[in-house]
């Protein structure tokens, strides 16, 4: 079985680090794909860190991961409120699915308390900053380890 | 300060391990407890593992932790989604506030996906399993290192 | 197999008879548990009665039940439209649940139209005014006779 | 005063015993006619039994019983969603009303948990399977008693 | 051109008189006929009145009408607020459509405030009690004259 | 007795007769008082014909009818849907009340459908044209000779 | 197996083809019945082509399909939007079920976009005008085929 | 009659004048305590002032003050907004109900604005502070002194 | 500082202690001045007593009160639920505002509980009859005597 | 062709430039008239610049504007979500009409996001301070210069 | 006039076949195409058939389709219920528009149910499986051969 | 400071002038530009005109217009009412942002009233035609001047 896991960051999330730190942190996409990787050493799992502004191109990566991955991570961003065809895609992966957001969406804006992709993940992560990524990669491990 | 974590467990999850464990898992909330404290220990943090079927033991207890904790751990089962009163007394509590969940709520009934704990906490994680439990208090022992 | 029906009544029934004649009748609590006791008898049924302000003395009892009932009557009173946390520990509770209401619960306010416990309950009785808990003991007994 | 119960079946149900079992059961409209009359014969009550798929026909038999009879139970099948007309029909009786349905509607679609019927209805009774017919003569029994 | 006016009624409005005096009055339809009949002879109208509880009669006589009648008069009743069916056959009907109510809707139930006859109706008379009948066969002459 | 009616009309129907023919006609309010004073000499009545783009001026006009009026007739115009204020000055009045709307507000936009004063208005008349003024005041006198 | 069609129709489509043909063109149902045979004949089907104005007839007919029919085509009119009986009745049907509509019911009053029958239909054409109920006939003819 | 008045606190009352002291002040319960009193002594009143965060305890006290009370006063804190057993307790109350809140609740998060109490409290004093505690027994002094 | 307050009532309250007597008692506006009038002097405040049906009236008193005045007690009548306008001048004024209604609004038509006034207004009180304004006025005193 | 413009401004903005500056800016109604001033002047308009608190004022204003304006621009206030009456006088005016805000009510409180006077408005700015006047003021001379 | 037909599919279709077969069955987008060619020789059409998981690349194809093409199929995927960016682009498209959907969508999720492209197409068919491919092509040659 | 403005166009913009004239008038994107130089001009402004069909084209501009931008100006198109993602980009944005709508959007479907954007834009100019895109340029040029 693969050990890949698809690490998948949605529009804006480049920006992390300079945008709004007061919700954000300071730490980039950089300092969390390190994070990331450590957990990933330990738990025997390998990663695929991307980011990406284009919805399509995340839809390829998750089609992608119908091949080649044991699991998919992902923070789609805005698009996790607006995109079912992201959510399509997820439903047809068949590893798990953990969902992260750096900041407490259901604290914000009404429209950013509803998720698509929840509907298809196994289990979410919101408001735990930038650590949420490295402790859903041990959520990752754990399910790596059982299977 | 305070090294202290409030882990505040509301109704039927005294049934954890027991009750439908096709969502809830097989672990018992003594399990869990342990698997807390291992982390505790790694985190310079010591832990009140408590639980209850009374709304007034958790508002009391959260009382308690206003003078004595660093910060709350919380899975308030089903008064997440009905007890305002719990609320009130997290929002009268100053630390940090995590919301734990074992399945994700927002893939079951329309009436558990509002959490009014949320309107409070600082993160959530939710479907990670029991193991959220665990994931959650190394989040509150990075809080504790910063603070 | 258990004989034991659990009765349980919820907050303000015992001033059944003296509350609101109107809706409610004149007979009290002891009364409808002799009438219940009547068909038990002839039903071959042992019965628990027992009344509550308390929803966490309810959720003890259904957890009780867990272990020594066939069944559960439940006439919630308000907590019928408030309490997630009933419902759940009635999901836990493997054999036939019945939901009585003494007066139709769908003329009176909007806000007794939903009941939580009806997402569980195999059947539901409600404006039969207290004739309705024997009623419903009766169909405790064909339940029985039939497993 | 008449002694005469009207038991008025709507749409579908001449299929009983044939149509989905697992939620209506194997019982025949037959089966339940006789199972009434021998609670009427009990109680010192008559009944006319009735079943139609058509509306205009259950408010025909109505306006009769406004004549003839001293109460009427009603399954209204899926007319008790869709019938205003039913419902006047009704509010221009005088006697008892009793409302059955076989299975308990607050589980099922959305659409079938608001009832026209038990706008007028004294009472109802859901999810008793067949049985549930038998109950209610049982009530209507009682009220003819203490009229 | 016709000078017929068809005059149709609901389901229930056979009872009219009989059935709730303190919402509808103590007339009969058979006096409201002859009240209409009144009206047409200094008009220079005529008129067929009808009454059915049968929603597909209603149906049939509107489309009759299409061939014969110069307008349609028609209180629905119950069928106000459920029958596409009956509003489909008056969008079929190119003359002048007015809808008579006994009482005034608007301060019913609420499920009384829709009305789907008013989708195609020129006006509506509404709690004028059963004299709206005369006064819409009068604005049916006016209109007649003007064409 | 007073035979005394207030006949009201709200915000912009002075310019009955110019604005929107299409919906409104080409009869002036000069025109619909003629109509109207016709009726009343027949029924015994006399009329006070006003108008007033004014919401106080038609709340004081109903205050003085409590002294000097048998009834009101009221086109309140646009305050038909935003006028709390004149619904409890008519709430305060105790004669008979008739509300008209010379089109079908019910075929127009959602906002005009429902009416405020129709909640104490005994009755209304919609769609009719301005002829709808002339068929109240029959009404009105109906109501004055059997009073 | 039977190779047999029910062709069913409801309320107002005895008027296709004379109704608002701007909405549903100018072919009678007639026309119709006659494209529906002679895709059957390629098919190896036989139909049974019906219209009522009555809901109970078309339940009927349903009924007599669960004995007679491989398949169900169904183009309930107005009864699409209101009639949970007719759905009940489908739902009692094993077979195939194609939903029909002449115009495209998402583009017209919001009281037309929710479709009862399609809560059961296996698909659903609609704004093809009446070619529909051919291309229908056609996946009825490939569905037969695979059965 | 008996001049005592129940003065019933709800669930984190016991923390007033040290929780949120911008929304809630700097006074303590025995401050409001003592102001009541002194309103008492004047109005010929004798109060039980009673705060638990159970809510249990409260519907038993006011089932205790069914036999013994002549008013209650009551801040139920957040119960307000979730609690209808309460409010069924207090309608099984005869004497009057005055409802107090030291914030404008209609000024907070929506889930603050209904308020279960109202239903049945004859009023309510919400935004003066802990003020509007002694005016509430004040106007409880006026109703003894009218009674 | 200024020590006027203004006291503001709005449309039909020159008709209390006549109007619905039951809902409003039978004391009259200047019944109510006078109660006032009694605690400012106690209280050290002076009054400017008004009363309009004219919604612009009330803002231009609004607006004379940011010049003159230490704060504004209002019962908005019916403009309470409408009136935005209002709302808008009460923002501009810097000084406390109170609102004031004789009947709990909280228990009549669901279009009286929404209160624009309660954007602003810094407390409430209602359903205290009359008697409601006087204890405002204390309330008024009280911070006057804080400021 | 008339080349005069109305621009009428509504309740509450003769306090422009004093109320609320860190919302409406230091700018006074005399400011923005002699802005509004300057560009007539180069467009080849002129204007009457009026504001008044009275409903009934601005739709007199809009009445005579039928006979004597090119345009309207209307900076409604606080009526721009309240008045009906506004929108039906702006109704009968057959010019064209701009809607303007000082501020952006989009990023408002709710009840500001909707606009009556949109429902007939030909264009709308908002958000753009007091310049907005200016701006559409140009719009209204390019409009004129087309028309 | 041109005879090409622009078959455009949204994403995710390329799995079609592998994805959820349970619900799409086993075909692939390649075997539809045959299927769709078929067609198209018989009718004297051509075809572009195309697939993007790219929202801009559906639009760029519409904006194309304006010169090129004779009428427009499309089968949006998630993209249905999400853009109306896809909408605006088939609105400025002055041919045909079909809508394909190999589910029933309205058997799904609730916010499957809502179709933007159904607000500018002619027509739609759902749920009979890719074969609506085919027969929507027939339409559309249908719609051909009467251009 | 940079005095670079830059325009942004969404979906669809590029057929301005093509697509419905009747709604977004003949001139096309390149006209626009023209016009807005002509203000950039004697403003002291610089712009970069811009127009995507994809969405993560327009991001990545504002991304760049954090670095190089004064302003940002936007007519996302049906974006508008969708996209949180560009809503996010914005918000990371420091400068002024105006929103521009050729059409006025809040006269057209329900769903195109509702703007993302309009959470963080400063203002908006809606139904202005395009001379909209230069009125918000002179903006764009008084908060430069003033800055």
């Amino acid at each position: 079985m693969s050990n890949l896991v698809f690490v998948l960051n949605g529009p804006n999330l480049n920006l992390l680090g300079q945008r709004e730190p007061h919700i954000y942190g300071h730490e980039t996409l950089k300092d969390v794909e390190a994070q990331c990787q450590a957990v990933c050493e330990t738990a025997g799992l390998s990663q695929r860190f991307l980011q990406s502004n284009r919805e399509y191109e995340i839809i390829d990566w998750i089609h992608e991961a119908r091949h080649d991955a044991f699991g998919i991570m992902i923070n789609a961003g805005a698009f996790t409120h607006t995109s079912i065809a992201i959510l399509d895609a997820l439903t047809a992966f068949e590893g798990p699915v953990l969902e992260v957001h750096v900041s407490n969406i259901h604290k914000r804006e009404a429209f950013r308390h509803f998720s698509y992709i929840s509907q298809r993940a196994d289990g979410m992560v919101a408001g735990f900053g930038v650590q949420g990524y490295a402790l859903a990669m041990q959520r990752m491990g754990k399910l790596f380890a059982q299977s």
